[in-house]
């Protein structure tokens, strides 16, 4: 499977979890040829909305551009969102990560899989009541 | 320009003027495999949240499948957001209709040129205080 396939289907995947789960979710269409922030991921219910940068990663530490990262805490405040980054490590649930427990380096942010308990579980991000 | 394309152009068309008014937008990815409902856009800013159906029209009349617009008012329930179609007439300037303003036939809805006043414009949608 390409690099793209996977992270559509990565993002397919997360987009049922939220509809199955009450929520209503849509996909970015993103795009080459617009140079507006997008998060890969919009989901909401009636009271909170999440824009989410959705990654799946067969190694042990993903790294995020530091532009992604800029972009998708962008739209967020312009939306009235809050912002978040969930990844899929093999063989591990969904993890999602608020953009504080990501780790800057010079030309990055990363989070590593053995931070994992740093990050919420699809449950609890659905019922964290932080706003 | 195939039709598609003529879409496509219009739903970019109004992001543009979303964000250049200081409002997030996003595009939806939709998809022929997917079975869930979304608009053709969602825009928002800190206060209101819009799901828009986004249609090009060079004719007098524009026709809405009846499940189109179903499942626009089940998506903007789901999500919390208001629900409209944006219409473009040729040589006309955008107007937002809300779906009380349709026209209910037997087989579909639909919204006439003739009815144009029924509309907002965007300066009027974008400073609506509705909700």
């Amino acid at each position: 499977m390409s690099k793209k396939s996977i992270g559509t289907n990565a993002e397919r995947e997360l987009l049922k979890k939220f509809w199955a789960a009450g929520w209503a979710a849509i996909r970015s269409a993103g795009s080459g040829s617009m140079h507006f922030p997008s998060p890969d991921l919009l989901v909401g219910n009636k009271i909170r909305r999440l824009a989410i940068e959705v990654k799946y990663c067969s190694s042990d530490n993903k790294y995020f551009p530091k532009i992604e990262i800029k972009q998708l805490k962008n739209f967020a405040q312009y939306f009235g969102a809050e912002s978040w980054v969930a990844i899929k490590f093999s063989r591990m649930n969904w993890v999602f990560v608020s953009l504080e427990d990501l780790y800057e380096t010079n030309s990055n942010f990363v989070f590593s899989r053995k931070n994992l308990t740093k990050g919420l579980s699809f449950e609890e991000i659905i019922n964290a009541s932080i706003y």
